[in-house]
């Protein structure tokens, strides 16, 4: 432990931060040292990392000294409170909230897509919702080799999105239904198990829920391209860790399924997964807990020219954040 | 028990098959005599309709003797062998099977719709696909106010839509997965716990499965053009009984949500189901049990225009099968 970095988990105790410890192992990031910070209610708490069992520590403007990288995913409330304080302790802050994301001082960076972005931060780049991410893996490469004008996008996304308590919600709202009993719900406003719903981030005044609008505006900003045009609806499902998308996604000219799927073949951070023979594609079991963004169902579009749809699937706690997150700061 | 006509419902231990004697009973249809047919399997189980006890019998060319108004709900293959025995005996057969759908020779009705073409019957008259049904209601009368030009459609499938045995597969496969056992799916090709998957029934050549093909075809049918263009994609989610849809429809003019609004209050088989101020949108459970295509979420698509967004979810054993067929019933 005496080359390499001194990294930090900001929110180490969440569903992401403990994706991140496993991913920076899994990748044999070089870690010199590892602080683990939570909010109070969990300072004490000890967490294994390889070897080492760590405590983790409380989260206080002081607590970065030292750090070279924070990884960040405690909460836009949290990022917005400690990122500052953290890059004044000269910490690259790679951060997983929506708080930086559309700050025109922030690089928001898929590796896959935008690296070279990476060089332009000035103390924080962000990490983009996880959403758009699974969307960006496939489409930018489709972008780039057709020139896609238009996207219509339906999510399927799973409890992890929300938290390791949506999570624990989903179960135990589950478990309670097949056993009869009375459960309230306290983490969403709606009932989960056996149920879905229209994701409960707040709306525009066009009616937009902010996860809707994340994927338009942060696809734009990481595909550097403000004339894509991106139409979202995000849906909540009884779904542990994996996000799904059915995307429709017009070009600027016809493309075949099988152009289609030769450049997705070659694109980097995708996997096609499927055996059309025998009708099966991906789910979001076979996506939870692997990296890449399972791709397929790709067919014409019989209903309007140079159109395809396109079926994908992707770990919401890995690509969707902790892997995204660890790759941005392999880039470092 | 006089006056009224004989019914028989063909598969009446089915998930829908049972919703039927529910409807019956609770729209008070004039039953004289009803007769309940299943397979070999089924036969001389009792079942309570009102104050009565019913004994299954097994479906035979002959059980359709007397028979006045056959509701099938048996699936395609028993439909094609006894849907014409029913005929012949003086019923007519209301099928809520696909198997004479796009015959035209059969009308495909939905009350609220295309009341009108069950005139034209010859015997038959079919009930649509469930997922078709739940979307007609609302886009037909935006189509006469404002003229569709495309639609494109994700779908989000309950259980039901594949029986009680897929139900039960839900519920049975989630109780394995809290309780760390092993379960084997064998209705589906997919493990149903937490997971969804695309609609596994087969394949055309453009890579649609039946269930989207249905969805164009169905809705040119029943809204009577041919020139609608519509694009689908047919999910199935872990929930129980009702189907969501997330629509995304283009006018040939530019159509506001206030107007669209409008025209759905006083849309027959509709209900505007949300409170915007909150956030609070329809969900499965909110559409269970109920008769009324729950509709709400209409919004701009401000990725082109002349287009609206909009979120539906309807009770796929109600609307979407066995109220739709004694409502086909009720026309004759």
């Amino acid at each position: 432990m005496t080359s390499g970095f001194h990294v930090a988990i900001a929110g180490a105790t969440g569903a992401v931060g403990q994706e991140i410890m496993a991913v920076l192992q899994k990748r044999r990031f070089p870690v010199r040292e590892l602080t683990l910070l939570a909010s109070s209610r969990s300072t004490g708490r000890e967490m294994r990392f390889g070897e080492s069992t760590l405590t983790v520590k409380e989260m206080t403007p002081e607590a970065f000294t030292g750090v070279d990288i924070a990884l960040f995913s405690a909460g836009g409330a949290r990022s917005r409170e400690f990122a500052g304080h953290a890059v004044a302790a000269g910490a690259v802050v790679v951060d997983n909230s929506s708080a930086f994301r559309m700050d025109p001082d922030v690089p928001l960076v898929v590796p896959e897509i935008n690296p070279e972005a990476v060089k332009e931060h000035k103390g924080i780049i962000a990490n983009p919702n996880c959403s758009t991410i699974a969307m960006v893996v496939p489409l930018f490469p489709l972008h780039k080799a057709f020139g896609v004008r238009r996207v219509v996008v339906s999510t399927y996304q799973a409890a992890s999105g929300a938290g390791a308590a949506a999570m624990e919600e989903l179960l135990e709202g589950t478990r309670a239904q097949l056993e009869g009993r009375d459960f309230t719900p306290t983490v969403f406003p709606y009932p989960y198990a056996f149920n879905l719903f229209p994701h409960d981030s707040p709306l525009d005044e066009d009616g937009y829920c902010e996860e809707e609008v994340k994927m338009v505006r942060e696809t734009r900003k990481i595909m550097g391209d403000d004339s894509l045009r991106i139409n979202a609806t995000c849906i909540r499902v009884p779904v542990l860790r994996a996000h799904s998308e059915a995307l429709n996604i017009e070009f600027s000219r016809e493309v075949s399924p099988q152009e289609a799927y030769r450049v997705l073949q070659e694109a980097p951070g995708v996997k096609i997964f499927e055996e059309r023979e025998n009708n099966r594609w991906a789910t979001p079991l076979d996506a939870s807990g692997g990296d890449p963004v399972l791709v397929g169902r790709i067919r014409r579009d019989t209903s309007q020219p140079n159109t395809l749809d396109l079926w994908l699937v992707s770990d919401q706690l890995l690509k969707g954040a902790a892997l995204n997150a660890v790759q941005i700061a392999e880039l470092l």
